[in-house]
């Protein structure tokens, strides 16, 4: 019996952090008596009093909010980092009981004055400014001496976390590279330097023209025939549900035609076709089950700014990605646990990727609260 | 300024999975606004009629459960993975698209007939009989052809994916080492082997008279006169929130007087001692917020039993530990949500391990619903 991924129990492999995911097709099938959530309805006001993110409102640390127009970032006012100096460490207490002290910066950034309009409803004008927004603070907090790295998240949905409906993302800046990113870059690195490249000869090259595991996963995807893990493309970005996706319709969202190590390195045309598809992906996340589609979403690009364009730092292997990670699984109310086995063991999915990106690939563009008639 | 644990925002590592934690002990104090969850309260009836687990209903399956009187376990009617043969692989599509074809079984074990009756509320001697089972479906499944792991966990709470209240755990055996538990063991392996040990003279030694990472912990934790970090201890068991805990209430528990590979190679002296103990964290947890408290917890030991007492198979350098990952921060009804930042970046927490430990250690011994006047 050959193994059939539709139907047959299998592990896939993520070259990324070197990790495996288990796939049980067949378990999808099975009835759901668990917990149920709360779907997220369009029923936001436009504006609330109430909110510490509206334009004019106070926040918890007394300070007031300007009346700002179109995009507004600040410091948390519960900052999980603090910033410099680093308290010293006279010594580890153990080997075993490492310890190390981190500063940093934590920051805010409020996507539009409208406290109901999520990225699914910006124009790709209004996320271009985000955009925008993204590279003046990846350049601000990039350059503080002491900053190793700099991570731009968006927690969207009470389900995943997220404190307060107006949309807004936030960027932790310290003074560690965190360990996820640094085990990605081992694995970029490690492939960079391996003799052992699947390279194809007509997929982007990376740094000093070795072979990039994004560059060549992200070609492979854009250009096979059947696109069975693409949900949406455009002249340079590709957005796929990944071979070794854990969550039910994970996104992997980075550009296919050549190297690009961060934000910074986009034109201003590939910038505005990143909001169009980060517009396309948000507005198909929502019309899967017609509600306000909960995710996290993250930035993984060169740790911090290039801070001169001809040194080479062996940080040029970075290749700028989006992660964009959403917890439901079967409808607004229905999601995927990861629990016992996933925390224990190893993460575990019901459906196929390539099920879940024809699914979303078969969303229509328009965002559902518009086509209403 | 020299670092102050309990103040300043810090890094620690943990080195059985080689990762950090990002701790943020100030962080507790921000006014949480988020999303609230059902309290999991004890009303739950002795025997309910609609319960696919309780004894002589039917299951989904069309299987009748027997009138069991004490333990029961049966075939998971919805398993994540299938039984042998193992389907072929003709060729991997792709080096960048790894897959494998998995197959094993998984088990349910129904703790007690009653439906109401969590591990924090059976006697010892009951709990005995949950660790027999234990032992006799890890012999029964490990000893199969082509199992090469068998993971035993318990989701408890609807808020952690479980979906049936009545008190039961679950037992994934498969022809794969999962991911987790392979870096768990990479970590002991390495560490048995290194040189720079730091294994103190009086901890007991791992196989060869090697050290063993855990050995060593455990005996760090134990004669630590402060006894920070423990929240209960007896003859021959140890339960800590350890140094790098993720999760607010996170418990490391294991025997700390002597090497244990498995569960089979316990005394009935010491399953005793281990119910006991597992009695008082579950009673522990319980009385933290008043609740029933939810947890994924999960078994790790050699992967499968050793098949030769006298063969050295490498696999002897596991040393039996069990992991309660509770989701609780703040009470009953406010969880610690692990989304943006800990999904793209590193984990984080709020409280210190320490301060979590103190609480846990401070609660009654006595069930909360037994105190009742
Ligand atoms: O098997 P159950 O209890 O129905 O399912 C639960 O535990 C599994 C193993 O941790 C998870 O994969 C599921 O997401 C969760 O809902
Ligand atoms: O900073 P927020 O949005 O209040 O908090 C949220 O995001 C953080 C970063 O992912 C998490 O650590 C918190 O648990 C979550 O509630």
């Amino acid at each position: 019996m050959e193994l059939s991924p539709d139907i047959h129990p299998h592990r896939r492999f993520n070259p990324l952090l070197g990790e495996y995911v288990l796939v049980s097709p067949h378990r999808a099938n099975r009835p759901w008596l668990g917990q149920v959530e709360d779907p997220q309805k369009y029923d936001t006001p436009a504006y609330d009093p109430k909110c510490y993110l509206c334009p004019g409102n106070p926040r918890t640390s007394g300070h007031r909010n300007p009346d700002y127009a179109s995009i507004f970032s600040f410091s948390n006012d519960f900052a999980a980092v603090l910033p410099p100096p680093l308290p010293t460490l006279a010594s580890v207490p153990h080997p075993l009981l490492q310890i190390e002290p981190v500063v940093g910066a934590c920051d805010v950034v409020v996507f539009h004055p409208r406290h109901d309009l999520t990225l699914a409803r910006l124009g790709d004008v209004e996320i271009m400014n985000v955009i925008e927004e993204w590279c003046k603070i990846y350049i601000e907090r990039g350059y503080l001496p002491g900053i190793q790295h700099v991570q731009i998240f968006e927690n969207k949905g009470s389900i995943m976390g997220c404190s307060n409906p107006h949309p807004h993302c936030q960027v932790w800046s310290t003074s560690a590279i965190p360990t996820l990113v640094a085990k990605e870059f081992d694995s970029l690195k490690h492939y960079s330097l391996s003799d052992k490249s699947v390279s194809s000869p007509d997929a982007p090259k990376g740094p000093r023209g070795r072979p990039c595991l994004l560059c060549d996963y992200a070609h492979l995807e854009a250009s096979d025939p059947s696109a069975t893990r693409v949900v949406v493309k455009n002249n340079d970005w590709i957005a796929v549900v990944p071979w070794w996706a854990i969550w039910p319709f994970e996104i992997l969202l980075l550009p296919y035609r050549r190297h690009v190590q961060s934000l910074l390195n986009l034109s201003t045309t590939e910038k505005l076709s990143l909001a169009r598809i980060i517009s396309q992906i948000t507005i198909r996340y929502d019309n899967l089950f017609s509600c306000s589609f909960p995710y996290s979403m993250g930035i993984h690009q060169r740790s911090t700014p290039q801070k001169d364009s001809k040194e080479e730092d062996g940080h040029d292997v970075a290749h700028l990605h989006f992660h964009f990670e959403p917890p439901l699984l079967r409808s607004a109310t229905v999601k995927k646990f990861l629990v016992g086995y996933e925390l224990m063991a190893e993460p575990q999915r019901d459906i196929t990727p390539e099920q879940a990106a024809s699914r979303l690939a078969a969303c229509s563009n328009v965002h559902f609260t518009n086509a209403m008639p």
